[in-house]
């Protein structure tokens, strides 16, 4: 490589989020939310209008921040930038479309989870009755529309389904689940109990009628989630 | 730290139920029964009235024997311990409620493991069909009352749950499972068995009707359990 | 330890079931078939009337050569052996039984894995439906009494059901899966398969209803498997 | 080993196909698709009539290159090669079937995976209703014939069945899955994901009715799939 080929140099901002992106697709693995190349975790840099996001079709165990791809919040490759060579994740347009329209969303994490998708092939919401999605969700986990990828379609599907719920995650119908939060991790964690709650309920629909939560219950607990657990609190997104 | 920081000097008792505290959480991870930094266990400290618990919304990655919390069985932190600037699990009210009324718990878990919370789900209890859990549990493992965090009724429920029933699990209606045990080893015993009946029970009725064991047989082998089973037999706690 | 407290010296047999049974406790764990410390695998010892079983209720991660326990065909610990100080499984009396009244058999193991359980908790036979099953089986998987631990009620119902059937696995009604083989690494493989059709099986089921192999292809494949499949086929046990 | 006895010596391809060939069994592990010695991958060697593939009843552990077994597209295992003095594959005859009869396939896998045998247990094809599915396999995954082992009739199932569909995987009915795709790992990739959405599909239809995708939406995913995902793509196989 001559060095009129050499990626431009990248703020420190810039690096951070590729090394954030890059490590937190571990925790998919870890969690068994992906199988091959499937899913993807994207990251805003702050403080600046750019996005970080996973390369398409590269094997997890080959992610690193070099390889990540940078792109501005249209969803454009940054010329010059490293990793510029490959192509983006497939759902590049929909991440940018929800940084562009949703300026509170540090993180965007898709996958195709067993569980969640399994809803998402209903087109059937989670009813929340456990407390835990009480707590992270705040009711119900929605349904959005059926969009084919290539254009804003799923992009728009997922920032007019969350509008109306205080969820950080949406079922896109026979697709999989689009998660948002704070930042990358945060995203990352929705997607976690995003699917651990879609197991959950799941199973315990399996067996007979679910007991509802009363609709107050579950405000009080998402507002002390929001506001009072663990050592940081920072208040929701959604 | 200066010197005026530093915490304050821990019995030899202490310390060992934090190392022992710290350690046991790798289990839940080992058995699959906690997800993110959800879960918690807890360790009275024999001979003083002060328990360690995990602090609030740490990952599990990162517990260590210094940052355990240490509290009073009053669920207060003890001030200037170890850990003392952390929050403790937000689980903590119940936890201190459970040794404040049951002075022969030693150990206390809570998880939301995926089966167990399904059957609480349902506000149905697990019935004992299966030889191991007649082993362990001497019966069905109940169902306590859908109860708030952030007072007393959650502790209450489970000590209220519990005395009926030789069980060391209860389930916490809408929320997930709690466990004593003699010591907190014993509580993450009975959380993953837990668990193991739980799943097992649901999938066998998923097929078909289940056969009862007829009560005699239960309670010849819950007899033998406690009394016979292992290498230093100890009885039973509930 | 003093002199006169050193084991008995051992045969090189002896030596060798040690360490075969010690280190296939490991093939439980890695497929998921025990919790805890659940589970036991036992080997005769070639030419000696003897065999080596698990200790009770002693971690996976804590087994080795010389805390296994040796004992008699009748079930009792040898005295002044290695580990001679600790329980044996209680499933001792079981496992003795087999080797007594089965000549063929050099291994025997024990687990409650979930799916086979499941089919145990319903007094219900795997049926014969997948050509895995036909292959390592040689029809269904039969169910034995309901028998209380504690004396020889549980070795006679594996011995009385394997006598009607091609299979060298047994359900025991509401209690869990005993298999047998030639050795004790041939009872682990089927420890193994045992749950991989038992949970085929049930989750086909719970999708609709099953095709049925035709009884002559189920000769023919058991026939197949038994004298062809593998490096040294060395033919069937049961 | 005498120099009359020693392997001959072997082209840089079927070296290459050896490496490949082993790995690739780890993928079969790593996600679960394989029990004990089940499962195999072959991949055939680029410019010769030559194939590689797993040896019979071996442990996934102990499979390394020089241990594959070298076969010509009859299926017969070429003299002298490294590992001929073991047996390959008892699935070796269909592998050779479809590389005879399929020119365009470079690798085949056969595995008993779970939820995919599940589908093959009730002879029912899996329906299309997740994108992702659409995606990679363009519609339904097809059921083939019951067929006994032995003789050319699984091969011959396997290729009738896959040419009426774009999918590259096939449900042998009663039996498991076979996949093909252009090289071992394509079709390594191809049983990985038929694994995925038979397990997503069986668990969305446990809950409750399906909601198909229009044909033109799984046209339209199946074309951008096979064309646009990915650093190279390279088109479809079936």
């Amino acid at each position: 490589m001559t060095a009129a080929q050499a990626p431009t140099p990248e703020s420190p901002a810039v690096r951070r989020t590729r090394e954030q992106v890059a490590a937190l697709h571990a925790e998919l693995v870890r969690y068994g939310l992906v199988v091959w190349t499937g899913g993807n975790v994207s990251g805003r840099v702050p403080g600046e209008d750019l996005f970080v996001i996973k390369p398409s079709g590269v094997d997890y165990d080959d992610l690193a921040p070099e390889n990540m791809i940078l792109c501005t919040l249209d969803g454009e490759v940054v010329p010059g930038s490293a990793g510029c060579d490959r192509s983006p994740s497939s759902d590049t347009a929909a991440h940018a479309y929800v940084y562009r329209h949703l300026p509170e969303v540090g993180g965007v994490v898709h996958t195709h989870s067993t569980y969640a998708t399994a809803w998402a092939a209903r087109a059937e919401p989670i009813p929340c009755v456990i407390t835990a999605m009480a707590d992270e969700f705040g009711g119900e986990i929605p349904v959005g529309p059926f969009a084919i990828i290539g254009d804003d379609s799923i992009g728009r599907g997922i920032v007019a389904t969350l509008e109306g719920h205080r969820s950080r995650a949406v079922l896109m119908q026979n697709h999989g689940v689009f998660t948002i939060g704070r930042d990358a991790r945060d995203a990352v964690k929705a997607a976690v109990m995003a699917e651990d709650v879609a197991r959950t309920v799941h199973i315990a629909r399996q067996g007979g009628p679910l007991v509802p939560i009363p609709q107050e219950a579950i405000d009080s607990l998402f507002d002390r989630y929001q506001n009072v657990y663990g050592q940081n609190p920072e208040g929701s997104l959604a």
